[in-house]
């Protein structure tokens, strides 16, 4: 490929600008004029799309329903479950006006509230209120709502997608007769959440429980999923919260068993946000841009029309090669580039940034010969593969599998090299002065061994329930610390 | 059908609270702790949930691309563009700190703003800003984005769907070369809500032109889309703004022309919003509660399996027969009420308050005689239809078109009904001291007879550019007032 075919950084020499230029190269989102804020722009919102389509999918053939609540929170809501608010208070955006006037020839707010609003950093109070009223008896239980919607957590260091004051994503909450009950649901939707990323994003997820200190202010158990990314760091991509009887008791939720007695409910609450875009990007992209799976491509195929301006009958060539695979698999998208101002070298390239899984050229003579040229972005895209035209749409359903699987195979390696076991306190101490990828030791963590990580930047990240990484390793050994039964901590620098 | 057959309120005698009583009935949303805002409920939120992929697959097959703005725009962005913060100063609400403190037990706000925030009243000036920096070429014209989002404008007096103070919208924005283009994108955005009023929502809707005084704030003409309600009231139901250079100047959005001179664009703005919800329920619904017309209710058919607790085969046969209809129309949703503590006819009231439009019962004697028992919503639901299977599912597509296309008509008659023209002022002035519905006159409007009509209440909805009211009407004539050549006007009191 010609020397325009890097972006700029690379991922081992300057990896936060590298992430940078691969959402430019990409188009996906910018930094906005709201301070932390982020635009996303239509390639970004398209992949956002196909997220929200699957998971939407997944969660309501569970039998939650979507709704959707107020943004705005009447402050005390706040006041009722006191870990909630210490979790929240730092990072809220209150409104506390409702006009605006002109005032010495500039814009003041005007018209102020008795009662300040908070936009929502999270709806546990707001559904806590609602679920006091909707849950009468146990005939209303299990009640399972989600909710598609934006969030304000006040961000002092935003990076596109990782950490911006405004986000999107989707929140479940449910409410149930037993904590036995809750605890299933909050389990399952951290598997959910898992499954879509191995199987969608094919981003490799570890399943564990978030220490005390790393838990959803309220919640008396946060299931979550942590990927690594390829610098080593991990990535917090989805929590599930246990919630116990906290919520149901701050709000009362009550409900009338089946033996007439009142009895508070079990809640839980799950989510996960735009930041899986940060994730994907991080775990699959290289030095030429953005590398999609294709199951989660906005188009996996883009057939290129070559001199198409010149010769008319080769755009109708196109066409008829998308109708041809779409008659093959109808619920794929093959879009045709018709950027016709631009040569095909310059889509090709834009193409590659952007991570498109097969990139087709057809021109003159590929039709001539009835083949057509294409590249696959998961292997080195310089590459042009010529095939026969109907040999390839007989091959590109096993090729978009082999290639969605093939990129979850090379992030689970990734991942597996940077990962480190320890056996020994003292091997542990050594690696921790100069940390690289995942540490998995044993341990019963407390707040001397929390301080110990912080010097270096290090926190816990999960204590492990599942992981790709350690499939032999049981989930409980003697602590390096202690030497009692511990279970499996991996320790790392996160996201 | 049983005393229970009716919601309490009738449309005739008191149609606010009939309203308030189909939405409750029908189990659409609610009222919440947050002052003017609304929960929007399953089935509420599923109706929106299809006119939104209805109208999302319309808007993105055209070519405007979605994107996700920051809901909070900087205050000084309103002062660009005079008008605009004129038509939105009253009804902002503005974020003015970004965290919470304890002060004397109680929680306050905190980290005041140097530069407020305003949440989204609508995006013009973010979407200003955007273009001015995403347009440097005549070859990034025309630009044709699109959004989903949340809108706060503050409401004093709220109801459910036509005002609250949050509300969904989708909000298009595109920019041209031409004053032309961009007007015919206006009026080509205005027609496709047009027609998916009609088609979909078989809610029959006249396209007009806003007087000056009703005009978007910072536009230079807006087109609407007015539907008539039960009531004989107006409901503006979408807008799209011809919004010529106005933000384009005060935003300073330029390209380079082909002849390699600056110059500014030509935008517009659209936008339809959970307010439609309002105009259906008003257009179809009865004194037994909703009405949906098929393409736009979550489920057009439900199948409510009677004894099966006590018959477990007669679950199966609900199972066989909604496979047979989906195989017969894949797109179809037929759902099976599984509320087995509910009986037959307690799930049968609730169908006909939620305006399912095909009601079927299934029981054991049906099973043996292979037949089913259905009520068609649009008609006498209190009339059971007894008749074969086979028949019945080869019967339903038909049967689905007809309601849809029968709603439509049925409401256009409505309407019809309630249109009183008038070739003489005094008749006119006559029907103004006591309006029913649309009057329609040709009128050069101005102040002094908008002045004439606030007395009584009315106001001027729209010069007609196209009416199912009036097919046959030219839309100008000499003016009762001027007896110049003036448009015709809707005249009405209106939500």
């Amino acid at each position: 490929m010609s020397s325009k075919a890097s972006l700029g950084p690379s991922r081992d020499t300057d990896f936060p600008n590298w992430y940078q230029s691969v959402i430019e190269g990409a188009d996906l989102a910018e930094h906005s004029p709201t301070r932390g804020c982020m635009v996303i722009k239509p390639y970004g919102y398209a992949i956002w799309d196909k997220i929200k389509q699957q998971l939407d999918q997944k969660i309501t053939a569970m039998g939650h329903e979507n709704i959707y609540c107020p943004m705005l929170i009447p402050l005390a809501f706040f006041e009722q479950e006191a870990e909630h608010v210490d979790g929240f208070a730092k990072e809220c955006a209150v409104v506390t006006h409702t006009r605006l006037k002109q005032e010495q020839g500039a814009l003041k707010p005007d018209g102020e509230l008795d009662q300040p609003y908070v936009i929502r950093p999270t709806s546990e109070t707001m559904i806590g209120h609602l679920f006091a009223k909707w849950i009468q008896s146990h005939r209303d239980l299990p009640k399972c709502v989600n909710q598609w919607a934006n969030i304000v957590r006040w961000e002092m260091r935003p990076r596109l997608f990782l950490r911006t004051s405004e986000f999107l994503w989707q929140e479940g909450h449910t409410a149930h007769q037993s904590q036995q009950e809750a605890q299933q649901m909050a389990q399952q939707m951290i598997q959910v959440y898992g499954a879509f990323a191995n199987e969608q994003l094919a981003m490799p997820v570890t399943l564990g429980e978030k220490t005390a200190d790393e838990r959803f202010p309220g919640a008396q158990v946060t299931y979550t999923i942590e990927a690594m990314m390829q610098d080593g760091k991990a990535l917090q991509a989805g929590t599930s919260h246990d919630l116990g009887q906290n919520f149901a008791k701050a709000f009362n939720i009550q409900y009338q068993n089946a033996d007439n007695q009142m009895a508070h409910v079990f809640t839980t609450s799950w989510g996960v946000s735009t930041r899986l875009i940060g994730g994907l990007i991080m775990t699959h992209s290289d030095d030429h841009g953005l590398v999609l799976p294709p199951n989660i491509a906005p188009y996996p195929v883009l057939i290129i029309p070559i001199q198409a301006h010149k010769q008319p009958e080769v755009l109708e060539a196109c066409k008829a090669l998308q109708a041809r695979i779409q008659q093959q698999q109808p619920t794929l998208t093959v879009k045709i580039d018709q950027q016709h101002h631009l040569s095909g070298g310059q889509r090709v390239w834009q193409a590659i940034k952007k991570g498109v899984p097969i990139i087709i050229e057809l021109g003159p003579k590929d039709i001539e010969k009835n083949q057509l040229v294409y590249r696959r972005r998961d292997q080195d895209a310089s590459q042009k593969h010529f095939v026969d035209q109907a040999e390839f749409t007989g091959q590109l359903s096993a090729m978009l599998s082999d290639m969605q699987s093939g990129l979850y195979q090379r992030a689970l390696k990734r991942q597996a090299d940077l990962v480190n076991y320890f056996d020994k306190r003292s091997d542990f101490e050594q690696w921790m002065k100069e940390p690289s990828g995942f540490a998995m030791v044993y341990c019963n963590y407390n707040d001397q061994i929390k301080q110990q990580l912080q010097q270096f930047g290090l926190t816990a990240r999960c204590e492990v329930t599942k992981s790709p990484l350690a499939p032999d390793r049981p989930v409980a050994g003697p602590c390096l610390w202690s030497q009692q039964t511990a279970p499996l901590l991996i320790i790392a620098k996160a996201y």
